[in-house]
């Protein structure tokens, strides 16, 4: 861990919830983020640092912070990632500080990450709160991994093999979400988010003088 | 424990969630209750036993299971509570197995006690989610503690120090509701019951098929 990722780990009384979100592809992980982002201005998601090359339309420090392999390697040396992967040899990682900065100032967190990012995680930072999304069956999501049947076939079967990989893992998250109807899972999405925040562990600084008040002499 | 709460507890694979929830007097807690009662279906309170005398209007079985001293100690000698507690000379009880054979048939229960009972409950049920609910102020809970100003002043000094002590144990609960508004209190409370049938622990017996079709040779 570098110095910088030391320091804000000691100086973060961390008032924000980080989860982890993940889910096989063809679940609609990605719309629902996206519509829990519009619904609950309290929740950010962590921009990627990738080594992949920038696609047009893309902005580097919006959709990644596009970096060489050079300064990513210096960067897992230096411990300056959460989780990190290298998919198809480009690499991509959360930083620790930003995460950890953004958490300090109040703010939720979401990351999208696979399986074993969200292991990478939760040895870190245990207290996250990691949230597994299923399509409703085995079928629906065949469907939408074959396609309309354009793709080659091993293409196909490795898109199979990494969904079953996945959803192997989903035991090991802390709450599962069934998405079956869109709004159903938002608002099962939205009602964990709402809950996390009623824990006592976050309360009871939120309302530290509510309740010494109320036990104290001032009743 | 007596031989049918032994069994009890044996044949329970729990599929309910029990909630324990407590508050000041005045907090609201029992119209919030209903509340929830009314609004999801799956949620039902347990009927205490009780010593004390039936008032005009109530039902045994309906508003308690009324019985006597000797029984109510038997019960005691036995251990048939769950949690029990003697308020001003009268006993009031809450069936270790109503409660574990409600919860197998997959229905939640709520028992509305305070922090002794809550303390009882999470030794013999530490699964149990507890939830302390809170007015929004001091001065408020005052007013509605003191009341028309009609009450002897010693009544109303007595009901000030039970609220100040309930309070000092608001940091042993899981959540903590602040109810300012009752429909955002109401909708906390929804949130923390949804959210509790989402966890893993809960879902991976309700998906299992689902579960074991997405990582296996079904997809």
């Amino acid at each position: 861990m570098s110095q910088a990722v030391e320091q804000a780990v000691e100086q973060a009384v961390e008032k924000g919830t980080l989860y982890v979100i993940s889910a096989p592809s063809g679940a609609g992980k990605t719309s629902l983020v996206a519509e829990m982002l519009r619904n609950d201005g309290q929740l950010g998601v962590s921009i990627s640092h990738t080594t992949r090359a920038m696609r047009a339309g893309e902005q580097n420090g919006v959709n990644y912070h596009f970096v060489d392999r050079t300064e990513f390697e210096a960067m897992i040396a230096r411990g300056d990632f959460l989780e990190h992967a290298d998919v198809f040899g480009n690499y991509y990682g959360t930083s620790h500080i930003w995460v950890r900065e953004t958490l300090a100032r109040g703010q939720d967190v979401i990351l999208e990450i696979d399986w074993q990012g969200a292991a990478q995680v939760r040895r870190l930072m245990p207290e996250c709160v990691c949230i597994f999304i299923v399509p409703p069956s085995p079928e629906v999501l065949r469907e939408r991994l074959v396609g309309r049947g354009t793709d080659a076939p091993d293409v196909v079967e490795r898109r199979l093999a990494e969904a079953r990989e996945e959803c192997r893992h989903a035991v090991e998250f802390d709450f599962l979400v069934v998405n079956d109807d869109f709004a159903t899972a938002l608002a099962d999405l939205l009602a964990i988010v709402r809950a996390q925040r009623l824990r006592m562990t976050v309360q009871q600084t939120r309302h530290r003088e509510l309740l010494a008040g109320l036990s104290g002499p001032a009743l």
